[in-house]
């Protein structure tokens, strides 16, 4: 099977140009088939803001009413994705920027307002794998914003290291799949203020064990649930690093686990 | 060579949500590889307003400063040109946005601020005809926004008249193109203001005579120019019809001309 890398690339880094631009270069030179899939950041906020919305979150997620859709799908199809996609092209990286409803990729249905109402918030039901293996056979390189559609003509607002994990699952089958989550931190950390203290390899064992010890909380839990999900289905490694370490993650060639420094997530 | 349909909707059809599901029902519903053009409408103008930009315009061309350009590529991009995916995906319809950076489909040159500075304006250098085919051999409907770029991280306004008559000559050496441009008049009018006086049909050389006699003035000079170019490039036919025609148009097995209203230009 030939390798996929698929890159998540989050807020903080969209939020600051130069980092967004190293990260980019990384990604531009990376070997092989690769997939893009990028975050929101401060700008669909300071939009709604502008716009004289109030952005409202709850644990961290957007409530998205139909107003505040608008906005996050301009600033994420129209503003983040085609600068993306534009950026790349400088680098010769064949990019195509897509959201779910594009070539109908990502099916997803509305998050059930039990609980807490997040809006327009939607679960992924189905990746459309087939057409994008067709569409890396191209040469393109896809570029995922944070959208997915319910297939009745309703944008939904998805969670892109969800989007990132779940791209991983449906394209095991057909691919060696390494997904690397790129942020603002070295990797997974003992002490969340302390970058010295890297956790520098995480086994679906060691993980039950930081989950009880309360060393991973908060964010970090459906991130690594995420993650764990995708290794079970197939994906055969993933990373969580910098974002500026992407440019050291070596080619196909010379192997990657060696020279990394971040957190590396293996089933065992 | 199979048969390749290229439609372009104005402003005034995305500015009419009715009028614009009428015609996105009608085009899912054509047969035989097809691709979507739309233009801008006066969103972007009104996104401009609320953010504090003066729209400005010179002979009915926007011209596009740098803060202009970002709203209008949220606008176009963004808002337009995924609602049209969406709403084509919910009739069935495999539509695939496009920017003229994405998979480099695009390439333009800033035009040149002598005269009149449109500011980030673009004139069409290259068409990738070889990756539309291929995307259309993949079941996908291009759907294309009017933005292209200029391959070093600038995006370009772009007229959509213009993009579908290049996309028209570009792809005219692999298919038998037809052009429709769709908009809110029954065709080209000998008495602009009477819907009674449609021309049902142009050739080179009375079109002119149309222009000598001051029939063919102001906008619809460019648009016909550029449609005979196309026409000279190699496209078989192209019709200038009201959008609400679209659905009348027949399909590849009974023929088109017999029924449309609508003005048809062919070279001779």
């Amino acid at each position: 099977m030939s390798r996929l890398t698929i890159v998540k690339i989050g807020g903080e880094i969209l939020d600051n140009p130069r980092r967004l631009s190293r990260s980019l270069k990384a990604f531009a030179a990376m070997a092989g088939d690769k997939i893009l899939v990028h975050g929101g950041g401060k700008t669909a906020s300071e939009m709604c803001v502008k716009l004289g919305l109030t952005p409202r979150f709850v644990q961290g997620r957007r409530i998205t009413d139909a107003e505040t859709l608008t906005v996050v799908q301009m600033v994420y199809a129209g503003l983040l994705n085609k600068n993306i996609v534009s950026e790349l092209q400088m680098s010769g990286c064949n990019a195509l920027g897509l959201s779910g409803a594009d070539a109908n990729m990502i099916l997803a249905t509305k998050r059930s307002a039990a609980g807490i109402d997040y809006g327009f918030a939607g679960d992924i039901r189905e990746i459309n794998s087939t057409m994008i293996g067709r569409i890396l056979k191209l040469g393109l390189v896809p570029v995922f914003c944070p959208l997915t559609h319910d297939g009745h003509n309703q944008f939904l607002n998805t969670n892109a290291d969800t989007i990132a994990a779940r791209l991983g699952s449906a394209l095991a089958d057909s691919f060696a799949v390494e997904i690397i989550f790129c942020f603002a931190k070295k990797g997974v950390l003992e002490n969340e203020s302390d970058e010295n203290t890297l956790i520098p390899g995480i086994t679906l064992e060691s993980y039950r064990h930081l989950l009880q010890r309360g060393v991973i909380k908060d964010g970090m839990i459906p991130k690594l649930d995420n993650a764990f999900k995708a290794l079970s289905d197939g994906v055969k490694k993933i990373y969580i690093i910098h974002a500026d370490a992407l440019s050291k993650l070596e080619t196909e060639t010379t192997g990657r686990g060696a020279v990394i420094t971040g957190t590396v997530l293996t089933l065992s």
